[in-house]
């Protein structure tokens, strides 16, 4: 089956989907995304992607390409078109088309594309092994909070991981300070059993999965803060992890040459993995 | 006339020159691109700016979209087809078309868009009046010194210049030192004569018209020091200029409420700018 998108109105084949050269998008990195999960048909957290979605648009100053009720149409619809039990939905909004110079355009219309594929999500404990990460210079802009699409960073850190063999690179800000994966937010779990993870602010992105994970694990009684840590807090964990979208939640069992925990995925870890896949697994409609 | 773009080997009408959704410029900002002068029908300092595109490719690890002389074919022909005399070519490569994942896909062939059009070019002294910069905290990431197309925070820069009623920003980092402009490079002359800009390295994107008026001001024995300045060096400056591919060299008369010099156009910046367009003028064909 051929994949289907959205782009500007009309759903096509992907391979047919396309935009225009001078998209800003293309030319200037000018815009912004969301990628949610589809679990059972259903979007997790549609509404808190969505918000995101607000404040990041609001942040570049790009106009919202339509209602929040059409535009959950369109998700669900390409959702559907592509068959999607399980899998993703990626939504992209540029400033649009224009004459390439830097300064905003007067009169562009923002380009939307939306866009979903079947996924295999992580069912039980065997598809959640521990992983490896190494710690790198955190190289990014000062908004990373935004969700923008300058990701040229975060690809060559990504790659960094993969060439060194590892899952992700956990980021390290001139404080010496974990700021957050490639594409992922980072935690860890000290000696007492608190679940630590950097507060948002313009450092890292306020992860979607990061917030349902907090607020599971307090509704579990798990006590969690929000503070920076250093690398070597990582090191002395007990636990570490990383949570996104795509990933749920993945226990960190090295970080760099040193071993966390026992080396094996940890009992909080995997005890906070069950309650998001429950949580995932209920699911909220769409809209 | 319409415009036509180069895209992937076919040349094409601009407003029917597309990429696919999932092209890794759209998606990851996963690019490169140059912007080369055309003046009296001639590409200015090509193979400069072609020396620039391979060490930019080279560090994101992007191939070669062909070689060399195929390039400039690329290039005349397209300036040709938009009938450019004076104006611009804009050149840009990503890593391709692949389904949507951080990591470097194996097998992507990058993408090349070329396009082109007539811009009139600054002739005489009228066309240069002098402009005010503001400053503004360098936000940007690490690695400037490779010309990506992640420039989101350059298009910020740019536009908080102009809601500010200014020419441009002047990007200030951490130390207090002036970086760069938005898309041009910084530079004053001080008090002994001396025309002074920042040196190379990861923090500003070498420009080639700066190396150009470098040579140029060195030949015509004007003293021309490499090294950083700070807002406070910038405001007491005898003369201060901006330069680029597409303004050439612009006299700085106002940093944010500081007026420089004498408040207008700088004798020693007019100078530079005579032997650029002198320069540009007798041209360099394009292979």
């Amino acid at each position: 089956m051929s994949r289907i998108a959205y782009v500007n109105g009309r759903y096509q084949p992907l391979r047919s989907a396309v935009i225009n050269v001078e998209d800003r998008g293309f030319q200037f990195a000018d815009g912004v995304y969301e990628v949610i999960a589809v679990v059972d048909g259903r979007c997790v957290d549609l509404a808190e992607h969505f918000d995101r979605l607000d404040c990041s648009l609001a942040a570049l100053r790009i106009p919202q390409p339509m209602s929040r009720a059409a535009f959950s149409s369109v998700v669900e619809e390409t959702a559907r078109r592509n068959r999607v039990g399980d899998g993703l939905v990626y939504m992209q909004i540029s400033r649009g088309v224009a004459r390439r110079d830097h300064p905003f355009p007067p009169n562009a219309k923002p380009t939307l594309v939306v866009t979903a594929r079947r996924h295999v999500l992580p069912k039980g404990r065997e598809d959640f092994p521990g992983v490896r990460v190494v710690t790198a210079r955190d190289i990014r802009w000062a908004r990373c909070d935004i969700k923008s699409i300058s990701l040229l960073p975060n690809v060559l850190a990504k790659q960094e991981a993969l060439d060194k063999g590892a899952f992700d690179v956990w980021m390290v800000d001139g404080d010496g300070l974990v700021s957050e994966g490639s594409s992922s937010n980072a935690w860890i779990i000290d000696g007492r059993g608190t679940v630590v993870t950097r507060p948002t602010g313009p450092e890292i992105l306020g992860g979607i999965t990061r917030d349902r994970i907090i607020s599971l694990a307090r509704e579990d009684g798990v006590e969690v803060v929000e503070r920076p840590f250093t690398v070597d807090d990582a090191k002395a964990a007990r636990e570490a992890f990383l949570t996104s979208t795509t990933t749920f939640l993945r226990s960190v069992i090295r970080i760099d040459d040193a071993v966390i925990g026992s080396g094996e995925v940890g009992t909080l870890s995997q005890r906070l993995l069950d309650l998001y896949i429950t949580y995932a697994r209920k699911g909220i409609v769409c809209r």
